[in-house]
């Protein structure tokens, strides 16, 4: 046998994703330009909900090359531009050009979950097209900075080519510009479908998009009404590991369990956790800072065995609602027949979940047969839709011939999930993983709009069924009138025609439609 | 509108790891038992197969309180011991303690792709139950050093808490003893099925597991044929992207392209390089230490586009083979009928993989109808079987009339792939991207075996017939000879036994099963 001489190495952040810029979904040129649109259009709308401000979002993809007769892949340049509050410029190098450094590591809900989408689009067109990003931003609508970087993939370091100060045009905001080799023709499917379906759930947003040939599609605002805002929360008790307490403790000065309980876990008040103290077997006054390794274990052991914690709130959530969720539906699929419902607050491990879900019936948009939508966190989810806890429940806990929904009609279900944390699978945010809670959420949903998309179906066949009985007794009846009047030789007809007021009918109709 | 004070924080890849462990396969107590096991025994494997060494692998899982009326989840100790080369103690504590520290960093075909594994297991040991691991390495037989480490998760450092040398029992390699939160009740399907899976392809390893309840589960070895260990390799020019060729550059002495060519890159020597050079538009001679930005970008792209250059090869590449394959399956699914295929190298985006297929019809052990066995690089990938590679080939690609296999009948369809990178979706290695070059491979040789498996049935059929139309011959003959004998006047029966000589039928028989 040969002696050990195993090489050993220490790779970087960046030189990891490098490696396997599969993970963020940055496999090849097509999926490349969709993972770095939807990331940087993604930074944008989360920067602007943050701060309340309604979205106004450019996108434009431009080949480098003029020449139209170069095959894909080729060198495309992205340039994405919002209204929102802009990046420090302090910030900028790092935020952009280090993976791992970024402002989505607090427990809030934001369509970042990773915070290095961003990174990953610039490292990807930085090591296709070798050009640097360019970054201008603006906090103050006054003055405004662009940054022209490289990121130093070996050592997760952003290298600065050129920094410079020029007066903004009176709003703030950021615009990134950025080289990737990209295969539009490919992606242009994926990409348009991301568009129409990010308008579906912010119908507050104005979003521009021009392709390479210079087409522009825009999704119009069609209502200011904006989402609150999503906080930022602390963690719950469900959620809480070893690691977690261990920080809580090293930052905080409380010098009794009961204080610092309450003053660092999740809808944990003086009352609860003194009696939660009480059943984990610990002293009231005891200080944090004095519990042991194992002790700390033992709380943390309790903290998941109790039961009497209340459930996360969900305040802290940022559901889209059925009214905005209505709204854009209609405006997008234009159905005959609209359901939605949103479920109340619920948690996994900890994190507080909303499930949302909405029922689109009968539309030309619509292809035949059943369409599924699937949202997180308002991020239209297109890829590995098999594996998507969405399609699970879909597949296999509906009883679909309960709701006696015409085969081929075109339905569409769109669900919408917002959580402090969604359960992603991959770094791409591709697809949900199956946590049981969430199943659950889903399958009454989907069931609570099925229920009202038959009811509306029964009812609709009935009145049908009167109007056509309405109108035979309507033909009959004149002649039935006209042959007894004679028969009985009177002269006036009697006045049948109240018994011919379809109003009722009519008004049923409206009802339902 | 609120001011921007956006909060920034950079991480460490612990930490994002520590926050994101769902991403690497350990979302919760019984996936996390699952995964640790899975990692640690899968880089025992690997230790010992790169150094030739015929694997000798305990793993055993022991509740940390032996009452065992607490239910899960709960702590259970992991220990896995292996008789391979070991890990240079100078190296165990980042090795094992530090996230992006690892020996799986080369283009090599291995088991481990992220190099993380190993540590991704600790980093849950320690967070759910506070306990440090212990890593007793030795590297000569000789002496044997113990460490018991914790992770500091905030700097993404290892903490040694001890460390003491003693004598070995003589052989080298490696023993980890690690203490998580698991719920074993929930994974010990999975973990039994993986070993089962493990044995299927490694037949030339001995694997005792001890599950918590003392009962022993030994995978014998049956052949001492291993597998070439596997070689490191050069990339491949459509491998290259502009950082790659910007690292040769600097790390190479060459003075001329086509020498730098010809040293650096995967089946390019001086002929291939020569040609590429002229093609590309460079000069001969010109140094790449010269080259600008824009010129490596232009080279990069030539690389990708020209065509002539030779496919990857594989000697670097250690398939199953159909041998050891066809003895696996026979041990451990002791089917009625077996096939297997290698296919021919191939390749995509520079890496070369060998994707080989085996089929195992008509056994006992085996559920009705078709099950998949899937492998990378030797690992059984047990989990998000709907979006793999392969699930897809087999729904959406295999014409199954064309093959007449009764329905029901137990059919097992086994496929490894093996490459010097795996296109994981997830560093949890749950499941392969649909690479198309991918999706051919194993189409072809899934027809392969399939058309072997219907030659087999049909045959089967007709040798059936036979045997029937024998028994009623060989019923009435003797009574035909009798009477004929009689009506003819004759004592003697002819001696009909001769046409009765089912010793053909026999020999097909044999032949065929």
């Amino acid at each position: 046998m040969k002696r050990n001489d195993t090489e050993f190495a220490e790779i970087s952040p960046s030189e990891f994703f490098y490696r396997n810029r599969d993970l963020a979904g940055f496999s090849n040129p097509s999926r490349a330009l969709y993972s770095a649109v939807r990331e940087l259009f993604e930074n944008s709308l989360d920067a602007c909900e943050i701060y309340g401000k309604v979205p106004d979002i450019l996108v434009r993809i431009t080949p480098l090359d003029l020449d139209t007769s170069i095959p894909d892949p080729k060198a495309y340049m992205i340039k994405v531009q919002d209204n929102g509050p802009g990046v420090d410029p302090r910030y900028v190098p790092k935020a952009f050009g280090q993976v791992f450094f970024g402002s989505k590591f607090q427990l809030r809900q934001t369509r970042g979950m990773f915070g290095m989408g961003g990174t990953m689009a610039i490292l990807y067109g930085q090591i296709t097209t070798n050009k640097p990003v360019s970054i201008t931003t603006s906090i103050d609508g006054v003055q405004a900075f662009t940054f022209d970087l490289l990121i130093d993939v070996q050592e997760n370091a952003p290298i600065i080519l050129r920094k410079a100060s020029h007066p903004a045009e009176g709003s703030t905001g950021i615009m990134v510009k950025l080289t990737l080799e990209g295969d539009y023709s490919r992606a242009y499917g994926k990409i348009l479908d991301y568009f129409k379906q990010s308008a579906m759930v912010t119908p507050y947003a104005n979003i521009t998009f021009i392709n390479p040939y210079g087409h522009l599609s825009i999704y119009e605002r069609v209502t200011k009404v904006m989402p609150v805002p999503p906080k930022e929360t602390l963690l719950h008790p469900y959620g809480m590991d070893v690691e977690a307490v261990r920080r809580l403790i090293k930052r905080s000065n409380e010098d009794s369990m009961v204080r610092f309980m309450s003053k660092n876990f999740h809808r944990v008040g003086e009352k609860i956790a003194r009696k939660f103290i009480n059943y984990s077997g610990f002293d009231q006054d005891r200080d944090p800072k004095t519990l042991s390794n194992d002790e700390i274990t033992k709380f943390v052991r309790a903290l998941h065995r109790y039961e009497d914690f209340l459930q996360p709130d969900a305040s802290c959530l940022s559901p889209i609602g059925e009214e905005i969720l209505m709204t854009g539906i209609k405006k997008e699929l234009q159905p005959e027949f609209i359901a939605t419902t949103v479920r109340p607050p619920s948690a996994y491990s900890g994190f507080p979940f909303i499930v949302e879900v909405g029922l689109a019936y009968g539309s030309k948009i619509l292809p035949r047969g059943l369409k599924l939508f699937r949202f997180a966190n308002r991020i239209p989810l297109l890829y590995d839709e098999a594996n998507d806890v969405a399609s699970k429940v879909l597949n296999e806990e509906i009883d679909w011939r309960r709701y006696k929904i015409p085969e081929e009609a075109p339905l569409a279900i769109i669900v919408h999930v917002c959580s402090t944390k969604i359960p992603y699978k991959t770094v791409g945010k591709e697809y949900l993983a199956d946590r049981p809670e969430l199943e659950r959420e889903l399958k009454n949903a989907t069931r609570e709009v099925l229920r009202k998309l038959s009811l509306y179906l029964s009812r609709k066949v009935s009145i049908e069924m009167d109007k056509r009985r309405f109108n035979i007794y309507g033909k009959y009846l004149p002649l039935v009138a006209k042959f007894s009047t004679e028969l009985s030789g009177e002269k006036r007809l009697p006045d049948y025609k109240k018994l011919l007021d379809t109003k009722k009918v009519q008004r049923g109709i409206e009802e339902y439609t």
